[in-house]
């Protein structure tokens, strides 16, 4: 199934999503409230979504992120073997190997805050007065669906609930300054997540083809079996020492073909769109800022007020 | 004040603790329940620990991390001098520079999970399966107040609620294996944070003696006056891009003296106590595993009912 999370006049609702990309609001059989974070969905384990009661009528309203992410989402960087060389010559890996080799020996992995998630629709903040280097990273996502430690390789995919696309904003001047690549990759609003969650069965994860565009030029066209670590192998790599929950986010990484593999780079600029795609998984669909300040020092009885479930995507709204 | 969070037998109180290190139940002026998360303090905002009541009986019980962070802890790396040349020399930075410096010209951030966090007291995961290079990093953490955006370094110590110990328990084998350091920062358990949150207005940051021993040897010995970037220059630089949120945690690097410093490397091993200590801000306290594994493979409906807001901590009681 394909769930996507709709802020409607009745507040939040997690909807079915049909061929032709309607929503429709589900509940678990007998249950008096409607379903607002697809955690439930996920906690209720595998069989849960095919229990699911679908409504009627269609719900309208505002698209929000598939997933409330509760922690930061973990990121495989220079997991495709083209990529990997992309960015080894653009001089932006503060982690290049002296030795000139670009294909990790292990995942590389990085995070970006939850706060930084966005929907599809919304608009991704180019922080001009920090960085002149935004660049897009198309993602295929997985979500966990089991607490899971020290899972090998062959029962790894029973923890993979399903999946989502992400788009991997990052600025690239912060990402080679700060060497450590978190902050050049978790500016507000730097991860557009969805459009959906899709559940694994719908998915063949092992040929799936990514592609993202700019402005409708084809930039990224690559397969998830070019992978250099698969789902896999990285649920046993990072669930190796790291407990791995329900509802966590992991994102694969990105092809070759993201901006700084052109020569002069191809860098994104206020009113650009980027649309990530995959069979199955929908369209990503977010356009470059401007994007209003936030109250730059709030005290947190007041900050408090302004908070809700749908994370940064409300700021934009 | 001083805040330590104990898990009595009739749940989780947050205390005032005195000068001999008793913890006192606090409660808001004619409020009906005891206070539970220090978050509700933060959250009332910087007057409201003066508003407080005290209890007159001691409480016993559980020591718990002080605050229950709700995102991933955010570290500084190299920002001491000396432990940045330290480190340079070990061999185990991924992220040197081809032209040999080591003193980081931008502050270097990575993350390490919320649920790495274990309390004084707590036994550290040695994960022997996984690493034969185990290290301690004895830190000075803040705690953010106020939610903050693009705050300048002249406002930046507004935003600081308060301090508190980290250890930035490393595994160096996986830091330099897998590029980025999240994996080696980020296994279970390492993160020990406490014994208390103590208030802004307790201690002097720009002259903080850190210490940290292990097995009675003084390894660490620095003073925060000798921060390549001080606290206010980290919240400047980070609030830049990232919107902090009351309750987050920051930890501003480790000074010379690590494991690794040492020739040949001084590792941790089973059975070692590592003491980080500051002055007002107590001793954070921890021995080196085993510890009981999880389940490793465990639906959503089954974890769920092993989660308390004691985090990790609760494993190892």
């Amino acid at each position: 199934m394909r769930f996507a999370r709709i802020e409607s006049k009745d507040g939040v609702r997690v909807c079915a999503v049909d061929e032709h990309g309607t929503g429709r609001e589900v509940r678990f059989p007998d249950a008096d409230a409607p379903i607002s974070d697809l955690r439930q969905i996920i906690d209720a384990g595998p069989e849960a979504a095919g229990r699911l009661e679908i409504g009627s009528r269609p719900v309208d309203g505002q698209l929000l992120a598939p997933l409330v992410p509760t922690r930061n989402i973990f990121c495989v960087g220079r997991n495709y073997t083209e990529h990997a060389a992309e960015f080894a010559k653009s001089g932006f890996d503060a982690t290049g190997s002296p030795n000139g080799e670009h294909v990790p020996e292990y995942p590389v992995v990085f995070t970006k805050p939850a706060a930084s998630v966005i929907a599809s629709g919304d608009v991704v903040d180019p922080h001009t007065d920090i960085t002149s280097a935004l660049d897009y990273e198309g993602e295929i996502a997985f979500i966990i669906g089991q607490r899971a430690s020290k899972v090998s390789r062959d029962e790894a995919m029973y923890c993979v609930w399903g999946y989502t696309l992400i788009n991997d904003i990052t600025a690239r001047d912060l990402q080679r300054d700060h060497k450590q690549w978190f902050i050049g990759k978790s500016l507000d609003t730097f991860c557009p997540m969805g459009p959906w969650a899709v559940t694994a069965d719908e998915i063949d994860i092992h040929d799936l083809q990514l592609q993202t565009r700019v402005n409708s030029e084809l930039r990224q066209d690559a397969n998830t079996s070019q992978l250099i670590f698969d789902v896999a192998t990285i649920v046993e790599s990072l669930s190796a020492g790291i407990t791995l929950e329900p509802g966590d986010i992991i994102a694969t990484g990105t092809p070759v073909g993201v901006g700084i593999g052109f020569d002069p780079p191809k860098y994104l600029a206020i009113g650009d769109q980027v649309v990530v795609s995959a069979p199955g998984l929908g369209e990503l669909t977010n356009t470059i800022g401007p994007v209003a300040d936030r109250d730059h020092l709030q005290p947190a009885a007041d900050a408090a007020l302004f908070d809700d479930d749908s994370g940064p995507s409300s700021l934009s709204a």
